[in-house]
């Protein structure tokens, strides 16, 4: 393969900003930019916008005015080989008299990589990558995830006092943070395929987890958006019908354990419609965390955000599932009576979990942590 | 008195860099630099390095190749007024012919606040200020306070997890934070009269809690630098006469209470050369701090560094004379066993301690984080 010109990662980069216009919607499909090249001078763009619509590649190719022979295109992903609800990608990059490709990344899915850029090969295309690899595999790191280890990318969000403390020791809590960091929260969720919670935040807080803004980052009705999956833990099944998370009702999955359901409360709740699963109990005695992320990967959940208590979050970080926290932390003491940011009891310094930061932001008059945790890596070692 | 030109400020940013020089040194003296200038060059610089030695006006004046007649003077802190070791600076800037004086504050001290400046004018020399205030005033934090309110400025310097953790339950602690964190505190002990530990601290770390850096930063043998205060509160004086932090006995004082003391055990300390001091129980039932700080402050002490566990730290907050938290955060989670941050054990978040952000730096793999706690404020509303 050829390497790249300079000029191919700038082109790569308008890909890449192409592509995070999709970054609330294409689930379950993969961000996707693309650029179309030719004589020097940008001649087309697209993104995917939405499963069911045109691919990047489709709609770059169809906002070129005039003629795409001889052109280059730029796309963040190698272009797809499959007959989907689309013809593929690589043979309308062939037909439109493409001759060279620059990709971003190969295709994650183990069973297709390189398929894509094999047709484009046979065809005599030149093709050139992978450039900007970093950048385009972090347009869609649920993709990727669900697509190597069929979980889906999960962050558990937290907001804390400076001392590490949730809540007050009798539960009071909201609003620790600021507006900003509460509107920043609202793009982790609009980005995310499914928010998961657990029984104990529904009880106390009676939360909605919705998302109220729009692609552009403006406030506007939940109604008017895209909600994701809001998926409940709740092991007994112990959830109240009229719980807001529950409406509406479709955009709604319960996991819980069979053994523990009360007949009558589920029949009421299938009966509104609510989706309740089953999943086994794990090692620890709650519900296998790592079955329940699995199923949704298989229903191709991409990202799934954590917002929940110290219990639920301790509980996804001890099974290994935990791919980022995001952590806000406010300018205040709650003091050492206050709940703790993780249920997690080590004993000794030696099972501390090492954590990596990825970014530190200050938003509003709190400060905004990414942490990735190091154990997925010690595992794998 | 005359607006300040642009050019006040470079000359007093100079002044002020020349300050820092002393920034380990002046105790109890303030840090001052002081620049000469003369058509529009400087002819000389000087800053105070040691109690005993020339004030920065004197050290500049004196670095002078050549006549000083009708340069300008651009000093920190208002020029002294009284005969001290030294003769007072303002009448030295008299006599030397300088024509005008750029001064960054006016002296803390009520009582003297204003006389240099006065003997400057009556002798007809052009008095502009205050330039760089608060740069001026950030040099000497402790002796401000000192003189304003009789109480040194007391920073409290934490190391934590990213879950606001200290130590392992067992009290397994050691070195949460990497080289780069420790590097820094040993800046924060140099700049220090005083360093505060409890005897919790004592026993179950045994540190020496010694400056090992020199004036620029490297490190040296803590005997070849000057060593603060070391200072323990030991209610019952149950400190070990081993303990390392003793040593050298002429740089310790235990505060106690007289009443809880054993006569052999004082006798022994005090025979060693330790500096034994009682002072009354608080309110709730410890060492009073304020009485201790005060004591400390009537010595000189400007600045004071606690370094020590949750409990006498959470103590020192709960007294009001915390006025920095400097918290390194460690890249790792410790548990919901671990120990706390701080003893504060508080109800209702309205009796959360609001803190406002003045420092964030990565330091090595660690966060450092300058908070000021808002206590202060509310309790002079």
């Amino acid at each position: 393969m050829a390497q790249p010109y300079v000029n191919d990662e700038q082109r790569m980069a308008r890909a890449v900003q192409l592509a995070r216009l999709g970054m609330f919607t294409t689930h379950p499909n993969p961000r996707v930019g693309c650029v179309i090249e030719k004589d020097g001078h940008i001649i087309g763009e697209g993104f995917h916008a939405k499963a069911g619509e045109g691919h990047a590649e489709v709609q770059a190719l169809a906002s070129v005015q005039g003629d795409t022979t001889g052109a280059t295109a730029y796309v963040t992903l190698e272009p797809c080989s499959h007959h989907g609800r689309t013809p593929p990608c690589a043979e309308a990059l062939v037909k439109a008299g493409i001759t060279k490709v620059v990709y971003g990344m190969e295709d994650p899915n183990p069973e297709v990589a390189g398929r894509g850029l094999q047709i484009l090969k046979k065809a005599g295309i030149e093709v050139v990558g992978p450039v900007l690899e970093n950048e385009c595999r972090g347009l869609n790191p649920g993709f990727i995830k669900r697509m190597e280890e069929g979980l889906p990318f999960v962050r558990v969000k937290l907001a804390m006092s400076v001392d590490g403390r949730t809540a007050m020791e009798s539960g009071e809590s909201q609003w620790i943070t600021g507006p900003q960091a509460r509107g920043d929260v609202q793009k982790l969720r609009a980005q995310s395929a499914a928010i998961v919670t657990g029984i104990g935040s529904v009880i106390a807080d009676n939360p909605s987890m919705t998302v109220r803004i729009d692609n552009q980052g403006n406030e506007v009705d939940a109604k008017t958006v895209r909600q994701p999956l809001r998926v409940v833990m709740d092991t007994a099944l112990s959830i109240a019908p009229e719980a807001k998370i529950l409406y509406p009702t479709n955009e709604v999955a319960i996991f819980c354990d069979e053994e523990e359901v009360e007949a009558d409360h589920l029949k009421a709740l299938q009966k509104k419609g609510v989706d309740v699963r089953f999943v086994p109990l794990g090692e620890d005695g709650r519900l296998d965390l790592v079955e329940a992320m699995g199923q949704l990967a298989d229903e191709g959940i991409n990202e799934v955000l954590v917002e929940t208590g110290a219990e639920l979050a301790g509980a996804f970080l001890n099974a290994g599932l935990v791919d980022e926290l995001v952590i806000y932390m406010a300018p205040k003491l709650l003091g050492s009576a206050a709940r703790p940011l993780l249920s997690l009891p080590l004993e000794h310094m030696s099972e501390a979990v090492e954590l990596d930061l990825q970014e530190m932001t200050k938003i509003g008059s709190d400060i905004k942590f990414v942490y990735v945790p190091q154990y997925r890596d010690d595992e794998a070692e």
